[in-house]
């Protein structure tokens, strides 16, 4: 298998700014996130503090990052990285669809929206599940329920509803729904709770009891401890150093997943120390072989 | 005296991001620097990792970032800090003209570039001096040494030349130098220590020792610890916070001054920081009054 130098998960500002960082130093790259690189940024109407940018709009600030991405021939891998393993002197990337090697990996997924609801964590792999690429053939002729926390996660609930006898999409985001399978059933509320019962997974909303045979939680990004087993975090973030490392050698993060401010200005900065340790890290490597 | 919300000296890459994002949280700046910002961006030929500016010219960001100032309603203060006191719940920021007062401190003077001479720190106020315009008074009809670590400190050896008998100008740059009062004599040779003698002072180069009056050292910024007594440093790096604070309440700092990697990215990334962080301490400090 190939092995990388770097993979970086995660294609917002953070992302965006290690890749351009790292490519520059020569070193070969892995970038998995989505083509149009953030929501979160996609979604901002006026962005006033990005130096060089004057009152930019998120789709003008996404797209001149796309273009420079472009322009310096970096490709992005849109996959969904659910785990990620330290094997010593590199990492495992596993993803919905394949597994990658890389010597070093940034983190700069975002932070999550959101808490994780009462009883989510505990029931992880026990009919909670992060991703429906990976689990969906568990689901043949059965029943699933998915809370999805964006408009995009209406494409996993209608692959889901191909395999699933049926499915229950709970929204938590204000949009119209938009799915065309007839098995897909659309229920409203905020969701409170999961529980395991008699072998079925219950979630819990305001106004009922949601029962299936799993529940597939599908926010924009997991939480971090979740994501790389034994990665020492602070809440919702991961705890790094000035130069960006964390407690796991060899990975660092960068951006919304390190702490406030969520600055798209303070997320390139942080992306470019980032990129510019692991290329530190890979030398000091390099010399111990 | 008006009292500034937060001053932020240094006109780089962290002073503008700085400033911008404090502006954007409607708080009173005053900015000091350059016009043209910063002569280290504007001679960078081309920087590839700024992201969303692909490959752009060190002038070209230096115009996108003048710009942004100039549309956010910021304008830039051309002084000279010469001290910083911390005086309990606000800063007097001193220059070569005037007393400024602000209640918080940004420092993005950049790094000082080289080190400092042998016998330069210890002769401080005896015959070394940082400020022609504060100091040049005292030269009428004396010979004064000026070390010019950039062009424009040419202005500074003419303005000298106006008060003194004598100007010795010693280049450490490559540029040629242009001045055009006869009383000012160019040396070239790299500068070794700085020595006082029989009241007199003594700056050795490698090829000979020019004795006068005083030596004028001028470098595009100073060293931290001189520029606010008390500060805490590591060699010539201000030692920083994850939040960019420093030792000092109410003062922060952002940029090259608080260590490696010198890149642009990361000094907007630290001037964001430095001024959500300088914006938190003044709601903090509201809150006591």
């Amino acid at each position: 298998m190939n092995r990388y130098d770097i993979a970086i998960v995660g294609t917002g500002p953070a992302g965006v700014s290690a890749a351009l960082t790292a490519k520059n130093r020569n070193k070969s790259i892995l970038l998995i996130g989505r083509k149009d690189l953030s929501n979160k940024v996609q979604k901002s109407h006026k962005i006033l503090n990005y130096p060089g940018l004057p009152d930019v709009t998120g789709e003008e600030l996404v797209l001149a990052m796309r273009e420079h991405l472009a322009q310096m021939g970096i490709e992005i891998t849109e996959e969904q990285v659910t785990n990620i393993y330290a094997m010593g002197d590199y990492f495992a990337v596993q993803c919905a669809k394949e597994m990658h090697e890389a010597t070093t990996v940034i983190l700069a997924t975002g932070v999550m929206q959101g808490k994780l609801l009462p009883g989510e964590e505990e029931n992880l792999g026990r009919g909670v599940s992060y991703c429906a690429t990976c689990d969906a053939a568990l689901y043949k002729g059965k029943e699933a329920t998915v809370l999805g926390y964006s408009a995009k996660e209406e494409d996993e609930a209608e692959f889901l509803a191909e395999v699933a006898d049926k499915v229950y999409y709970v929204p938590t985001y204000k949009d119209e729904v938009k799915v065309s399978r007839d098995n897909i059933e659309i229920i409203s509320g905020i969701p409170k709770e999961i529980r395991r019962a008699d072998n079925k997974s219950v979630l819990v909303i305001d106004s009922q009891e949601i029962v299936s045979d799993g529940i597939f939680v599908l926010r924009d990004s997991v939480s971090p401890g979740q994501l790389v087993p034994g990665l020492e975090t602070e809440g919702a973030h991961i705890k790094t150093e000035r130069d960006m490392s964390t407690s796991i050698r060899g990975l660092f993060a960068a951006g919304d997943i390190t702490g406030t401010p969520y600055q798209d200005a303070k997320a390139v900065g942080e992306g470019n120390v980032a990129a510019l340790s692991a290329v530190a890290y890979l030398t000091e490597l390099a010399k111990k072989l």
